[in-house]
């Protein structure tokens, strides 16, 4: 119930992402074919897999990361890379995105990216999370989170830029940006998806409080939007996109901007400073203590 | 439930706007007598009606533009310069905005005022809208909205910019911002004054969705203050008049205008800017187009 | 259930915030230990007592300035002092402010000291309200109002200032910005923090008519967070600190700082613009006659 360190072998995509990111402009990334090929070759499975339904225009994106969908740096660009391959195809107008694995929509970011890493890979990660962020957030597409499992910290900011959220509804799920338990903090963008959603107090109880909510609660604050039986959230999401899809596209797009673009002005003008930021915090000796203890006791848990 | 456009001969006052637009200053008209009279001259009956107790300081204002109350170049000149009036009277304290029209506030922007016109009048009458607004949601006197009747689109943000807002009881009645259900887009400032009465998440869906609410449903999301049965709409609102009245006019004023200062701000300081986007989008052909299946529709309904 | 002057003799202690305040900076006041011994000698009896617990690190705050804890000058000194000395102290970690007087959390702005006083006394007074403001509002502890009585006004804004707010269950005892029922007006950063609780329309409402809100109705729109039984008050705040004081110090405390900062800032680029526009307003002829009327009838109703 809490960003959990995927323990796993590093495939051979580190590096990827800072190439992919050096031809990135105003927050839109032109991934040449090449790159996304090199990315398929090198893979050994897919993290993400997309099926994308010609005769409704919706796509449906599956995490399947195991065990948790770590946001990893693979991860992230991986995700980035099929989300912007859908924005840029005139026949895709909805997305949503969902979880292959079991009980967890996804876990959040991967705590193996940042613990014990050299500045330069913390933050290439964090740039990942920051494209990630601004795809989802700016899409055109109407974005709808079908959560059929936990979705703390990162898995939770996943869900908030979506236009639309539905939630299995099992008291044993949490959801939230739960990162002071973790001693770390949730930057000022998280902070305003979240307040964008909930409203400022909420927002301010539930970041320093570091608070996972049960979706029956997070219905209550408008964390998300419904709640439905876990058998059921995809089948919602595919019917309430309908009700989207019948609004003219142009009308919607701009609106959408409207709403929310003051907010991600506010990154993409900041985007190198927030990243040192980051760098600078989460590579403190003080800071670096605290994760691995974080681990350990996830270790043990396992065990 | 939507826009409806007013199909009806166009009466001697197209142009009045302009002279009278362009002795304005800072939002705040200054209406010369001889324009007044010129006005209720060349009106065949006027489209507002205004009973003012002097007793009590509060002046009601009736809107009779059949069908519909459609939002009108005429009508909104109509209803600037009865706003403008009271708000000059020092007796008057405050206004309560009502429909003669039977089961109807106001369906909104006139459609005739945007379809196939010249790109001047467009303009013309986009200023229209905007003093209006400005008139409203700056006023000085307590402004409360007797909504006896659906209220779309720009009749909803007449409701918006009022201090408390009153509802008929009705579930055939609707109210919300629908304009994207047309293809067009509510402008920032229409934007701005649902999120400072609902905030922003319902505001990002209602908008994007372009929802019209059912009195109960406005009720729960704060879109409106209160519903009475159909008959009580306008003795509520003189009820509930006595206790804004019952406050210091300067501290009620002064508290009033710092809270919405920085909206109305937003927009004198970019009224020719946000003249200039709506022509451009409006003249569109595609728009244009819209527009035009959109009054076929509603001639085919009538028929 | 509202302001209520304190009728009393004045203490030696006037002017001793005017040397206080000249040797801070950035709303952080340095005071020296001579002052305080100046502050303590001077007093005839303590308005502020002060319990520190170091084995949980939570000090509570007892507000006992007769009859009804009136934010006088010599009130906010004496707080702002006990305040910095706690934010000093590495041990206290968690701060619960509460009321020693019967009924009443505290009853607001002391109008004695607007009232026939000199431009400059005002000035002297309006700053140490927003010394107040900013020690509370910016507190690194965790700050809990434990609210066992009226909160009026400058009580209720100071109950605004803590992280979460616990009031006693009783109808009799009311909480709000009500500073337009005296005609007065609640400045931008009471506004802003109101806002920042309970959201903007709410706040539009709830400062132009000047609304104190039961405990219950509190509670509903968001005002105070819980309600218990008046007997329980300190103890549940006590409870609910070890919730707070689970999260790590650091990582809570850049999240309130970030979500906080932008109002402290909007007050601290502004200070001396709003101590004259303060002086200003309070001084008029029309606004003394007001304060000099509500007073008689405080009177009057006394005896």
């Amino acid at each position: 119930m809490a960003l959990r360190a995927a323990l796993r072998s590093k495939c051979g995509l580190s590096g990827l992402l800072s190439q992919w990111s050096s031809c990135s402009s105003h927050g839109r990334v032109c991934v040449s074919p090449v790159l996304v090929a090199q990315l398929r070759n090198n893979s050994t499975s897919p993290k993400i897999k997309v099926d994308f339904d010609q005769s409704t225009g919706v796509a449906v994106m599956h995490m399947q990361s195991p065990p948790v969908n770590s946001l990893s740096l693979d991860f992230l660009t991986e995700l980035c890379i099929s989300v912007e391959k859908l924005e840029m195809d005139k026949r895709c107008r909805g997305l949503i995105i969902t979880s292959s694995q079991p009980k967890v929509f996804s876990a959040g970011l991967d705590i193996m990216e940042m613990y014990g890493k050299s500045p330069e890979h913390c933050g290439e990660f964090w740039r990942a999370v920051q494209e990630m962020w601004l795809k989802l957030y700016s899409s055109n597409m109407v974005t709808i989170a079908a959560i059929n499992g936990s979705s703390p910290a990162g898995g939770c900011l996943m869900a908030l830029t979506c236009d639309y959220r539905i939630m299995a509804d099992n008291p044993r799920y949490g959801i939230g940006l739960n990162e002071t338990q973790l001693g770390i903090v949730a930057p000022f963008w998280f902070k305003d998806t979240m307040m964008n959603t909930v409203g400022q107090r909420v927002t301010e109880m539930a970041l320093q409080l570091g608070l996972l909510y049960k979706p029956s609660e997070a219905l209550t604050i408008g964390l998300v939007d419904q709640l439905v039986p876990e058998d059921q959230v995809l089948t919602t999401a595919t019917q309430n996109m309908t009700k989207w899809l019948a609004i003219p596209d142009h009308a919607r797009q701009i609106t959408k901007s409207m709403m929310r673009k003051q907010t991600i002005d506010k990154l993409t003008s900041n985007r190198e400073v927030d990243i040192q930021y980051f760098v600078n915090f989460i590579t403190k000796d003080s800071i670096q203590k605290s994760l691995g203890m974080y681990m350990e006791m996830l270790k043990k848990r396992r065990a």
